[in-house]
């Protein structure tokens, strides 16, 4: 990963003034946008082939400028225009995908949020470990098929993007159902209803490993719309469907809001503290916004089935505010969230704690 | 129940230029606190332990102050102090729960809304007492099993909080599946949508939608989320899973917005208008908001199955506003609703129509 | 149909300082009213027997006066009147439904979009030749039940508003299930989720068959509600309903709110600009507001089931903004989308462009 220093030294060479906020045409860059330029800054657009033509129906997520690229791999070479701009990278999970990894961990370019958190949540056990650490309650994973007690959620090996699992209700429904030629990991299935947590976190609100009042902040929550399981009940039941060769998927396509009972929230926030808190003795914190992929159970238990480091697509619902984050702000996205942060931090002298913030630490630690 | 001589003899020695709201932090105290703090009043949050961490994150809808109990039955005691502070409670279900029904019939302070509505909502017989003389069509009682001819809804005695129920899509499956040990109830099942339909009535005010005595609002509607019953499907058919021993369960988690046809909304009113009527009749009237918990059948009928005489959870959605709210007035939440309620009685010198308002008529009734 | 140089030349006399926006009092009359008033019209609400009530409690969208009728069929008679007020109609499915077809084409009064669209959208056959001349993906007919290969829905004839319909999973259910003894037309059943997508097309900010940047814009999305099936999952499977005697149904009750993958977003437009090319080869093009009924399958394909050629029901959730349109304007709905489209169109002298635009050359066309 690029050192820390390095990140800083570019730094010293931007223009506070004039600052830039770039970020990939998808995923969540109509409200990056937006509230980039909400909060002051010039913004770009980084898209390949030619600019999406749909930004033209939405002239206030416009971005400023484009940089248009053949292929995404070409940003490396880019860098160095982005810096002269003083440019500052949103990251979202289109952007880590297009630019792959490594190049994300290495690109030349300050970069908002911890970088190196996406390692603890790519891989499934780092993840497990941060989880685990953090004291949260994770779907239990069965090793040995015979030791299923009740539902599960079975993975085929290579599964992606929602498709490659099915569900059994106990271990004779498994053993039907279940392609023994492949091979598989199985979860136990948590019943009970999904939420998606949109967290924020503010290190330069913060004065420690435990969490100051007020610098975890949680700015909405969303129901993920995937395809084709929210509606494929009106066809049949899962059993049903499997019998007659149709494969319940969970690929995402959407999202929808929600609230949670209000009772629920004091539960929510020890569940994100405990998660940068954990984050921060384990890599020097994830930063900004993050999502916890989450259960509740009839028991009003909350069981956490997946992590994400860095805005989500859910938000994308809240552009002019949730019913969360209307009580921290009037119209407070996400994106706008993030663009004020980098506001802050830049206006105090702090942008070391948000932009690849925690990289020394993590080395120094190891 | 306080005589509401005697909650009157309170007020004067209130000042109106100082009142404080008050509730218990849970619920809906959220959009409480920050729809007073609009409508200019101060802010008491009740709580036991110590003041919840998370409020620090909504700084709009943070409390100005907190009563710090030990537990919630020490609040009786310190009925003097909320008075000193000119305090009016706005109750929610949390805080009825917490305080145990009996306190929060007699607690002497001012609270808004008719206390005695509790008695004819958490009484089944009563409710439907009121329901049915209010012309509504509610889902049939079955005493007799045999007598089942389509979907059932059967309810174990003690069943709590969502748990406790199962559905029978007939009698035979009925037989199947009832427990003979236990006691139970039957209940025709409404093949339908649920709606959640949030009203507001005001004894003060007589235009707008009028009633023989103030005007009904509608001002927003939510469907609830319900573990596990709402994603259960992506398991099995609740057949099935009875088959697997897993039991559907109706435990509410959160809440998600919707709306109904507008043609409905003529139905809707005249649902909302007869059960005022019906209540100022039976009891001096629910006051200020209530919720009518229905479904809407595919013949578009309305049957109602339950009622809430004040402010329901899922107006939490809508903190800043509905789609129906927002044509009443911009940003209008059921809090700030509630909240305008009391500054326009305390203006009018009305107080005493919506603070215990009815209990006097009650019980000259009876 | 009314000719075009007729309702031009209405226009003539028409005052453009003193326009009045008129609609029948249902479907989405609130946000219709809301909209004009705001972007400066007097509005007037159609209706029979007497005004609705309900309008009493949303002081925001009550239309200026109403025009009542003893019934719907004497709003042809009335269209003088309607002129004297130099009235434009902006009309919804519940108004074109009361009116019946044969009137809404020839009541000589000014009317917002392109009248002979509904000949379009009403027709089957026309429907199908239009949405796969422009490259839309269908779900397949099947002529010959022995060509089902996969999940299909069946209708019956004479089925209406979401009644009549029955899915299969395969042939052998589809046999077991189908009654032999009516009429029906088998359909592809397409498993994956369901959006409907609002779009407004523009003709004054379009330039020519291949639509102009900015002229499509997307303003937000829904997802119906529909009753019974939406929520009979908690009964039983399909199958296992049907068996009982229990049908699902699919009557729009409502609607909730959501957001498509950012991602999908260019596809998306580009389905509605080919709908909008399309419809302007065929028949002068479709007018301000359209309706896109799709299917997004876990492939991320997009499937268009159907089609409507003005304002949704789905609209209403958005009466002060959505995700999508508050990137366009702030607060901007549907309804004050019609209205500022017709105080442009006013403003710029282009009213024959969105009032029965394409009469003309939809004839010449033939």
């Amino acid at each position: 990963m690029i050192p820390k220093q390095q990140v800083l030294g570019f730094l010293k060479d931007y223009d506070p003034e004039s600052i830039t906020v770039a970020t990939v045409c998808s995923h969540s860059s109509l409200q990056i946008f937006d509230g980039a330029r909400k909060e002051g800054f010039k913004t770009l657009g980084i898209c390949t082939g030619k600019p999406p033509k749909f930004y033209d129906a939405f002239p206030r997520a416009k971005p400023d400028e484009y940089l248009v690229l053949e292929s995404y791999g070409d940003l490396m070479e880019r860098a160095g225009e982005l810096r002269k701009r003083n440019t500052i990278i949103v990251p979202h999970s289109s952007l880590i995908a297009h630019l792959g990894k490594e190049n994300y961990l290495e690109i030349p370019v300050p970069v908002f949020g911890n970088r190196v958190a996406i390692e603890w949540e790519s891989d499934r056990a780092k993840e497990c470990k941060w989880l685990l650490g953090a004291g949260t309650q994770m779907p239990r994973k069965i090793d040995n098929p015979h030791d299923i007690k009740g539902p599960v959620m079975v993975e085929y090996e290579g599964a992606q993007g929602g498709k490659g699992f099915f569900v059994a209700k106990n271990y004779e429904e498994f053993n039907e159902l279940v392609d023994h030629t492949r091979k598989f990991t199985i979860q136990e299935f948590i019943t009970g209803t999904r939420y998606y947590l949109h967290y924020f976190y503010s290190p330069i609100r913060n004065e420690g490993y435990t969490l100051s009042r007020g610098s975890l902040e949680l700015l909405s929550m969303d129901r993920r719309v995937e395809s084709n399981a929210d509606e494929i009940f009106r066809l049949g039941s899962p059993r049903e469907l499997i019998e007659s060769g149709i494969n319940p998927t969970y690929v995402i396509t959407g999202n929808m809001p929600l609230v949670a009972r209000e009772s629920l929230l004091s539960r929510i926030f020890s569940l994100g503290e405990k998660v940068v808190e954990e984050s921060l003795n384990l890599f020097g914190g994830v930063t900004g916004a993050f999502c916890i992929e989450a259960v509740v159970m009839d028991s009003l238990e909350i069981k956490v089935f997946e992590l994400s480091t860095r805005i989500v697509a859910g938000t994308n619902l809240y552009i002019s505010g949730s019913p969360y984050s209307d009580l921290v702000q009037k119209q407070l996205s996400m994106g706008r969230r993030i663009a004020f942060e980098i506001k802050e931090a830049s206006r105090t002298n702090q942008l070391d704690k948000i932009l690849s913030r925690s990289s020394m630490r993590y080395y120094y630690k190891k």
